[in-house]
């Protein structure tokens, strides 16, 4: 399998430790031994690796050089530039259609950059079942049981059971489920065959060329030029790709094609997961201290429980009275302050920041 | 009248912004022209001072450079030290003896460095008239009306009407009152002749003498000493006058005084007030924003209500989303958050901190 990492982060939901230069993926939040998140992925993919094969690493030009730079063996990965701003159905076909012209039909796995996964040997063993799923024909996905009613994920509907036994098995997926309301979703936790959709895919590249051909063919003559041209020898960065590239239409893979797709099937994940979605989600997947806190600054907390005091850079310390349930980020040139309940929101409030800030 | 400034503050309830060195009397909290509150006061009582007199400032020696650094004519007043570190007795007893010294039974009056005053004209009618009462050898003080069942202060019970009219009266002092628990506190506010100990006191030396002299005969033995060494010529730092001072009961002068003193009287405040005796009260004295908050920052604020948002000396960007009721205090080397309700506790907090901090 060839593992290809989605490093496409845009660094808003983390801010201010996160910036447009240093998105999410680039910074170590969750003190693994200082290892950047995007690099305990590829820690996590490497024993996946087909032989002669190298992670590759999907994302903007401008993040190359941050990303290398966090990268404690960046010579081992291969970076794969988006020409443009697109959507991940694009950039799906781009590395897919690079990993072809390498390496033929092998099974191609396209992994977030940025979740965290809380047993790497069970996420390996389900990654190498998935992989001999796709290698018969099929497009795999790992989906997440489902430990609450989340309104901010995407679905995965299951169907029968296909293969495996009952500690690591494939299931038919029945639909992919936009992001539900608050009623539907515990309607799903409830059913007991919906999963969390993990933004995890394997297929052959002949899998998805078919799939783009049967359900977008506006999309795949764009695809099928990329294909032509980097087959010929060309590079992600020759003019016939960029221009190709720059036409298709800012389109999800999961709508343009997972959703209508024939075949598709979703093993449930057997590891513990998160997306670390936002500042809020830190407790899921950082050591709390006797109150609840996590604690990553110089504080001086009292009567404080259930909180996130993170500073970075600045070396102050963090005095904090009464507070329940709050976030607290401390950085050399902004501070956060808001209840953990409303860290969702912290996009937004980044898009009305002036440039200097973001 | 010779006014005395009470400035020995030590300078916790503001923290983080005032530190051991730079009590809240140094700050120019309230943004008055970027006028230190010290200064502030320095200004309202100059109009009060008698032909050839100076402003007095009563604090310890190591707050007299920072003090004069913040005075925008440090030569106009004159600095009394505090030989070592005691109650406000000592203190003003020191600070009397000092000004009869020079001036002989003129009145002195003693006050707060850092208080708030919503209008001076009205304090120095006020405090006019309080001089020529204190001249005919009552002890005078001023009363705030109370608006609110504050256990945080002193309460004062008046009796007869002695002198004045509706419009600025003098009142017999029935009863100086402990801080009081919620009950008390909410008794004295519906009794309506209770009113808040604002810390200001006239008198002339020779009425403070009789009645130390009459209550606590142990403080005038040294309270003499001083007196006739600074009568022969000893400046405060003279070896017999800190041996004096030193020696003395670390007591206040409502304790030690004011409580079991004859002739005491009270005149209401006919000014707005306010002590700004910690974070949560910057709004009574502050301009708010059309949402209750006051914000001295470069906020970025989405959802915020009657919040206090303070930032000094960083220049750094202050984000807040979904916040009620909070302070939130920025400085360079330390970084403060807790509800306004528990702005009480910031003294505690503060107790608990190592020195770098303080």
């Amino acid at each position: 399998m060839i593992p290809i990492i989605l490093a496409g982060g845009s660094g808003t939901r983390f801010w201010p430790l996160s910036r447009w230069d240093s998105p999410k993926q680039l910074l170590s939040l969750l003190g693994e031994d200082e290892r950047s998140m995007i690099q305990v992925t590829v820690d996590r993919l490497e024993p996946l690796l087909s032989e002669g094969q190298t992670v590759q690493i999907l994302c903007r030009e401008d993040l190359v050089p941050p990303t290398r730079e966090v990268l404690r063996r960046p010579d081992e990965v291969s970076f794969v530039v988006e020409p443009a701003k697109r959507n991940t159905a694009p950039a799906v076909a781009l590395g897919t259609a690079r990993a072809e012209a390498h390496s033929g039909d092998e099974v191609v796995g396209f992994f977030p950059a940025d979740h965290f996964v809380g047993d790497e040997v069970r996420f390996q063993e389900c990654l190498r079942f998935a992989t001999r799923r796709a290698e018969a024909g099929a497009i795999l996905t790992v989906g997440i049981p489902p430990t609450r009613p989340e309104t901010g994920y995407g679905y995965i509907e299951c169907g029968d059971e296909l293969a495996g036994d009952r500690a690591l098995q494939s299931r038919a997926v029945r639909a992919f489920v936009e992001k539900p309301d608050k009623a539907r979703a515990l309607a799903y936790l409830q059913a007991g065959n919906f999963l969390w959709n993990g933004g995890i895919f394997l297929f052959r590249p002949s899998t998805l060329w078919r799939e783009i051909q049967r359900q977008r063919p506006a999309l795949w003559e764009h695809v099928a030029k990329i294909r032509d041209a980097l087959a010929g020898g060309a590079t992600t960065d020759s003019p016939e790709v960029v221009r190709a590239f720059s036409q298709m239409e800012s389109i999800s893979i999961d709508y343009a094609v997972m959703e209508g797709a024939e075949h598709v099937e979703v093993i449930p994940a057997t590891f513990r997961w998160s997306d670390v979605g936002h500042w809020g989600a830190l407790d899921e997947v950082l050591d709390c201290d006797d109150d609840g806190n996590v604690v990553h600054a110089r504080a001086r907390l009292r009567d404080v429980k259930r909180c996130i005091l993170y500073s970075r850079g600045t070396g102050r310390a963090v005095a904090a009275i009464g507070l329940e349930d709050m976030v607290v980020v401390d950085t050399p040139d902004a501070l956060l302050v808001l209840p953990k309940s409303r860290a969702q929101e912290v996009r937004e409030l980044v898009a009305g920041l002036e440039d200097d800030l973001v």
